[in-house]
């Protein structure tokens, strides 16, 4: 080996510790198990899982909460399993990290038909190609460092899944004249920066009732600080949406809780619309955040500012990077004012709790009791469906800590999710609601987290089928075979699992959840099969109506 | 609805049927629920799964057993989890019809945010453009039935997956001006084919030694008839490919074996490597099936009909189909010769299973025992890694009875696909075997077994991890948790489930199992952590070999 460059495999992994990844998630196969190797004898720890989905997942939400997270899969029977959660990641703004073997360079001549291979060599970079933000093959050793540090960078600067592949030849190969190129600092054009800002701290201090809404983006750049601090400031009230819930504390006393248009909390709904100057903060404009379209957000009224754009009102600003915007926002002139707000935190969520006990438990007193039990050292991982939609009304304690796929809602997220984040933050307990549906996909990567002696805490929502549909169109495929979930641990050989049918039983169940810190336990929540919160049943009607509308043509 | 046509998914459905679609394996999502409702009131029926990967799985084998097969999944979040699986039936050959609901082409204007979606609204469609042979969406009324048309003629033609989406509000229009167009039928150049007829019944009829070796697109174009009287008309000596298993049955007086190069029996591989006019029929010539490269095949001495060429020497023919090349074989003046062979049938199977019974079972004796019990009405459906290998010597008694994933070789296949293949013939009886690895990647799907009735053996080689790639590079990457299968039954609320350590605790299980026809029965066979038959053996030697060469440079 050289003395003065380290080969392709090390490189890479040096530079992926540089950006903070400590734990990558996967399973070999024999065209990565080189470049498994060489993982394991490095700092980072491997964690093997049961599904590859499973360690897309998991690297998902480790990369929500570590800033960055990587998943090394086999070429196509791995990584072609990892295509929707990477999709997931990549409409939700999550940058993971794709590391891939595949067959070697000098295996490739004459094209032949090695295992694994689907139609070209190049077939899954293709298709990676439509969901990450850069993809390259690291075929050529003296490009290769520079396509490390290159996508690299645009997955940390887009906040985007990237994708790198590495030939199993190319993993031990020492460049002889590796290409390496200074990365030139993004920085914001500073007159456009003095312009927006003029323009901003102009109208909020003109403006009559300001409110922000804070959404994804603050959490993704890192700002949820700097967005506290703001709102400290100047006293302005905040919303969140529902991709965004827990960029604030949701304890904040400024905080008035998740705006989602005619789905959300009615009061929420009238105070963010009848602002004369909305300060919408890292948004992602989707029809899950507006409520399915029944929000009514004037953009004469508004200043959005993400990585894509800063525009106020009609006009657009170019060439001002979102932090620089968010942090020169909090050194403004901006004067501290005190707005009358609603209510505080998710006051709908607050009480309510009383009197519950030896009747059925149904998914309102779920997440009452819940509200209340909830511990600071908790993060809450959500599913979709059902219990995303209760989730909204939990108050979540410390700044986000909540995790859950509210745009792209894939089914499965919440389980591995909940690997991830207790590896990226063992102090955190994860807190896990997912419906029975969801948990039939992905509930079994329980086996990993046992092998790691993690301990969530995961409440199963079961209704006996895909209830979110249920309002939107039932039929016999909404159905699905009833599992005896509190019975996994007799599968995994480890774990504590309990039934659940009364309000009495959720509260013996949880206390005994919340003292067994070995290993996961796991509530089988026994729910009427179209129980839901009030926002799915909204939801449901909304979804309903546009298939009928379908139908009347 | 118009009198003269139906509307655009009734269309679909009523051309699916065409094809002998009875069976549709999926889970609905709102951007296909219209869709659902439709085929739920359709003669087809709706086969809702856990995971959409599984109802992957089970639509290959359904169309490897039926002929063609279909999925029906939601925008995204549905079908980018059976990307892998519909890439493993398009390496394969397998038609299975990939159906999607997507968003309406009217939510697409402005391009919102819609849920589900990742970057563009075609994001799907151009994966899947990568995986199958043809991909359309179906947003022209007018242009919808002959899409329809073109795109299932293609499935079958090609014995390739192919896509089509459905915008929600385009399943029901009814088209005024329906494109129709008479597909052309397929015909080979007569006097191509003539040619190529006279130049092979020469050559065949002037070998010393003709054999033929039958691969998997005998099965797909339907021809296993065709082949058995084939060799019952010529008496020429027949092997199968790994992934041609089963073509032809192994118990018929001229079938040798498996020929897989240096990795099967020798006696085989020398029968094969010596013939003198080697009738190669439907093959595909890969890693899995030439022994990873150990086969020695001389072009010489190779006649080679598939559906993309007939090659004699060196030169090819071109015009010919397959099918017809394979009948008039059938009618041509070859005569009719008596061969020696060297071992009838899997001869390498047939004895031993004796003497066994208190001892500890191993991978060997596994095999064997199951030799003697194997039924007709047995289909034997086999995972990849041990199991795969240990099965090749697997004696099947009909044709077409062996199904495995033997070239894309992607764990996970074996569970799912006995959901498909019982539904597409229940007069067979699944004998699954799967090891603990991609047991838990897909065999919850057995969730799905439990609400149809229907009762698989699943046969788990339970070595507490990828033995395959232990052989290959050994590390703690290849260690699982280890489950307690045999408490599945517990989890799912039905089938029978048991531990199997000894030869004699192996037959009383399988009585059990076999007289349990009520569900699924699960034998937990505990096996060594590196035991595996000589095939597998000999591959990990092999794989070992190319990674050390590349630790070499």
């Amino acid at each position: 080996m050289s003395k003065t460059h380290p080969n392709i495999g090390a490189y890479l992994i040096r530079r992926l510790q540089d950006y903070g990844v400590r734990h990558v998630f996967g399973i070999p196969g024999d065209y990565v198990l080189g470049f498994y190797q060489m993982l394991e004898k490095s700092p980072i720890r491997v964690i093997g899982v049961t599904r590859e989905d499973g360690a897309g997942f998991a690297a998902d939400a480790y990369a929500r909460v570590n800033g960055i997270g990587a998943v090394c899969v086999t070429y196509c029977v791995g990584g072609l399993n990892v295509v929707n959660a990477i999709a997931g990641a990549y409409a939700e703004k999550s940058p993971v990290v794709v590391l891939t073997g595949s067959p070697g360079m000098r295996e490739r001549v004459n094209d032949p038909m090695l295992h694994h291979k689907v139609r070209t060599f190049s077939t899954q970079k293709e298709i990676f190609e439509k969901i990450t933000a850069a993809a390259v093959v690291l075929d050529d050793p003296d490009l290769a460092f520079r396509q490390i540090d290159d996508t690299l960078a645009a997955c940390w600067r887009l906040k985007r899944p990237v994708y790198i592949e590495l030939p199993r030849d190319m993993v031990d190969v020492v460049p002889r004249f590796p290409s390496r190129v200074v990365q030139p600092k993004e920085a914001s054009d500073r007159q456009a920066l003095r312009e927006a800002l003029t323009e901003t701290v102009k109208w909020l201090n003109a403006a009559r009732c300001p409110v922000i809404l804070a959404d994804v983006e603050v959490h993704r750049y890192g700002l949820w600080r700097e967005l506290a601090q703001f709102v400290n400031r100047t006293g302005i009230p905040v919303a969140a949406t529902l991709l965004g819930k827990s960029v604030i504390s949701e304890r904040h006393p400024r905080y008035i809780g998740v705006y989602e248009g005619a789905m959300g909390r009615p009061d929420v709904q009238r105070f963010v619309e009848q602002s004369d100057c909305l300060l919408m903060l890292g948004t992602f404009l989707t029809d899950m955040n507006l409520g399915i379209y029944t929000a009514n957000l004037d953009r004469a009224h508004s200043i959005e500012a993400t990585s894509e754009k800063i525009q106020l009102r009609h006009h657009r600003y170019t060439g001002i990077l979102f932090t620089d915007f968010m942090r020169a926002l909090l050194r403004a002139p901006i004067r501290k004012r005190s707005f009358p707000i609603p209510r505080p935190g998710n006051g709908a969520a607050r009480s309510g709790a009383r009197g519950v006990g030896e009747g059925t438990i149904d998914v309102k007193q779920l997440f009452l009791r819940l509200n209340d039990w909830l511990e600071d050292s908790m993060v809450v991982i959500s599913d979709v469906g059902v219990c995303l939609f209760g989730a909204i009304d939990l108050v979540i304690h410390r700044g986000t800590e909540f995790l859950a796929p509210a745009y792209y809602t894939s089914m499965g997220f919440a389980v591995p999710a909940a690997l991830g984040a207790q590896l990226a933050n063992p102090k955190l307990r994860p807190v896990v609601l997912v419906g029975d549906g969801a948990f039939q996909m992905t509930g079994t990567e329980l086996s990993t987290i046992v092998r790691l002696g993690l301990n969530p805490i995961v409440i199963v929502l079961n209704n006996r089928g895909y209830t979110t549909e249920r309002f939107i169109l039932e039929g016999p495929f909404n159905d699905i075979t009833e599992w005896r979930y509190e019975n996994l641990p007799a599968l995994l050989g480890s774990g504590w699992g309990c039934c659940v049918r009364t309000g009495a039983e959720f509260e013996s169940a949880w206390q005994k959840a919340r003292a067994n810190r070995q290993g996961f336990s796991l509530l089988n929540i026994i729910l009427d099969k179209r129980d839901c919160s009030a926002g799915l049943h909204r939801l449901g009607e909304r979804l309903a109506a546009k298939l009928r509308k379908r139908a009347r043509r």
